[in-house]
C-alpha cells in the first residue's frame, strides 16, 4: 500500500504547494449560498474559481480547468443542465471531477437526481452520514465505505466529527476539525471545493481527498483558536488556509 | 394582556435558549445577496438553514422544517414559483411562516404580487416604513399597525431607528439597534429569518416576532462597540448572537 | 486638459464626500459570486445598492437609480435579459451605466454577447488584461486603450498591478493596491460597482473612474497592513472604504 495515512500530513503540504504553485483552475457548480465562500477558500491557497452555469459556455469554461466540483446545494433547473453539460466536457477531456450531493437526504428527487450523477465516474465524492446513508442505503461504517467507492469507482471523503476517506482499499482516518465548522454556512461546500483543487495537481484521488480533507480541518482546528465566534471564524479559517505550511500541518494533523 | 413589553427580555433568553436546544430548521426562499449573511445569522443561534428553490422539491424540504421565510429581495421566476409552492405547502401543514417584502416600494409589478402573497396568511411580516406604505397605502403610526395586522390576521414587525411590532392588540416598541446596520447588505432578512426561527419554537407570533428583533437590536449594538465599521460589524454581529445570553439581553434591552 | 492626474487624490475626496451625502441609488446586474460583497462595498461608502433581475421590474428600478452596473460574470439567461432590458433603461433616461465585462476571454460566445454590450454606449468599462485584449484585439498599451476608448465613446479602466484609466484624451496611471486584492473573490466586481456610484455623483466619466479606482487602491493598501490574510483583508477594506478621508486619500495616493 504506497502512501499509508502516516505519510499524509506531508503530502498535504507537498500537494498545497502545487496548488500555490500551478494555480489551477477549479469551474465550480454550486449553491448561491456556497459561491462566494467557495471562491474565496479556492482564492486563498491559491487557486483559481470560475463558476458560471449558463449553458452554451460553461463547456468552455470546463475544458480550460483543472478540475471540476458539482455541488447541488441550490437545486434550480439551470444547475441541473449546467451540471450534465458540464459532466460530459470533464469525462470528454479525462478531467477529474468532484461531486458533493448535499441535502440528499432532504427530498426524494434530489436523491435520484445525485444518484444518477454519482454514476456518471466523479474521481471523487464529499458528503456528511446523512447523505451517505440517502445514496448508499447503509450506515458509514469503514467496510460499508468502502464498498460504496468500489462498486462506484470513486473516493468517498465522508466527513464530521471525525472525517473517513475510502477508495475500496485504503482508508484514512481524521480526527482534526472543530464543532466552529458547522455555524458557518457552506464550509462542507468549500471542502468539496478543495478536494477539485487537489485532484488538479494530484492524480491519485485518494490521497488528493484526504489532504484536502486534512487541510480543511487543520486550518479549522488552528483557526478555532482564534475566534470568538462563527463570524470570527471564518475570517480566520481563510487566513489560516493562506498560512498552512508544513510545519502546521505535520504539528496539527491527527490522521490515522 | 398575557406578556407585557416589559417581559420580552426574559422571553427573549427563553426563546434564544429553545432554538439552540431544538435546532429548528428554517427553509427560507430569498434572495441570492442575502443567502450566505441568512443562513449564517440561523446557524449562529442553532438554527438549520435550507435555501432550495427548485420545484420539484420545495414542499419536500418545507415538509421537513419547523418554520418558512419568503423574502423578496431578488424576484426572479423561478423564486416565484417557489414561494407559491412553499407557501401552499407551509399552510397545508400549518407551518409558520414569515413573509419579508423587500422593496416593494420599488416596483410596482413587486407591490402587487406581494399583496397577494400578503394575503395568505403569513404569521408575521418583517417590513420597513416604505414597504409598509407601498403595502398599507399609510404611514404605519401604532394605530395603522395594529390595524393592518388585524386585517391581514398576522404580526407586522416593522424595523427602523426604533422597531414596532403590532399584532392588533399588543405593541412592542423597542429601541435597540445600531446605524450600522443600514450598511451591511441583508441584515434586514436576516432578521427576518431570525424571526421564523423563533416561530419554530414560540407559537405566539407577537412574542416570537418582538424578540427575535430584540435580539437582533441588543446583537446590533453590542457588535457595534466592538466593530471599527460595516466589515467588522457583519462579523461581529454573528459572534454576539452565537454569544448572546440572558444577562446580556436583560442588561442591554430597551423595549416597551 | 482639466482635471490632470495629480489633482485626483482631492477630486476622490471630494467625489466621496458627495457619494455619502447624496446616497445614491445603484443597480447593480452581477453574478450570484459578487452580490453580497458588492451590496457591501456600495453600502461602506454610503450608496444604496439593488440587485433584482426580475424582466418585469427591472426598469422601474433603474429608474430610480442613479447609475446601473451590467456584470456578467455568472451569464445566466434572466441575467442577459435583464442587461438588455436595463441598458434600454439607462440609456433611455441618460443614466450613467458601468460595463464589467468579466471572463470574456474564457468563452467564445460570453465575449461576442459582451461586444454588443460594449457598443451600447457604457460610460465606462473596468476590466483586466485578459479581458481587454478578448475584447479589443490588442495588448492594452496606453494608446491602445486610448483608442479603444475613442472608438468605442467610453472610458476604459483597466486593473491590475497598475489600474490605467483612459478615454482618448486624458490618462490616468493609478500605482496603488495590494497583492491580497487578488485573493478576495469580486473584489474587482466591487470596484466597478464603486465606479457607478461615483457616476453617479460625477459626470466627468474619466474623473469618476479614476477616483473610484483610486479610492479602492488607496483602501487596499491601508487595508493590508491590517490585515493577516483574505479572510481579514476583505473585513478590512470595508472598513477602510467606510473610514477614508482626504488626509488618507492624499498621503498615500500614487497616481500620475
Amino acid at each position: 500500500m504506497q502512501a499509508p495515512a502516516n505519510q499524509l500530513p506531508v503530502i498535504a503540504a507537498d500537494v498545497l504547494a502545487r496548488v500555490r504553485a500551478l494555480s489551477p483552475r477549479v469551474h465550480c457548480i454550486t449553491n448561491a449560498v456556497a459561491q462566494a465562500l467557495t471562491a474565496n477558500t479556492l482564492l486563498a491557497v491559491g487557486a483559481v474559481p470560475s463558476m458560471t452555469i449558463a449553458a452554451d459556455e460553461i463547456s468552455g469554461f470546463v475544458q480550460r480547468a483543472g478540475a471540476l466540483l458539482v455541488n447541488l446545494g441550490t437545486f434550480d433547473a439551470e444547475r441541473r443542465m449546467a451540471a450534465d453539460i458540464a459532466i460530459d466536457a470533464a469525462n470528454e477531456k479525462n478531467l477529474p471531477w468532484v461531486f458533493d450531493p448535499v441535502f440528499v437526504d432532504r427530498s426524494a428527487p434530489r436523491a435520484a437526481y445525485a444518484k444518477g450523477l454519482a454514476a456518471r465516474a466523479p474521481k471523487a465524492m464529499r458528503l456528511n452520514r446523512a447523505e451517505f446513508i440517502a445514496l448508499a442505503g447503509v450506515e458509514p461504517g469503514g467496510d460499508a465505505l468502502a464498498s460504496y467507492a468500489r462498486v462506484q469507482s470513486t473516493v468517498v471523503g465522508l466527513t464530521g466529527a471525525i472525517d473517513l476517506v475510502a477508495d475500496g482499499e485504503r482508508l484514512a482516518v481524521i480526527s482534526n476539525g472543530h464543532a466552529l465548522m458547522t455555524r458557518v454556512t457552506a464550509l462542507g461546500c468549500a471542502g468539496s471545493a478543495l478536494v477539485a483543487a487537489c485532484l488538479a495537481v494530484e492524480r491519485d484521488a485518494w490521497q488528493a481527498s484526504a489532504v484536502a480533507l486534512l487541510i480543511m480541518g487543520v486550518a479549522g482546528e488552528l483557526a478555532a483558536k482564534r475566534a470568538r465566534g462563527p463570524g470570527s471564524f471564518a475570517v480566520e479559517i481563510l487566513d489560516t488556509l493562506y498560512a498552512l505550511d508544513r510545519d502546521m500541518l505535520t504539528a496539527h494533523a491527527k490522521v490515522s
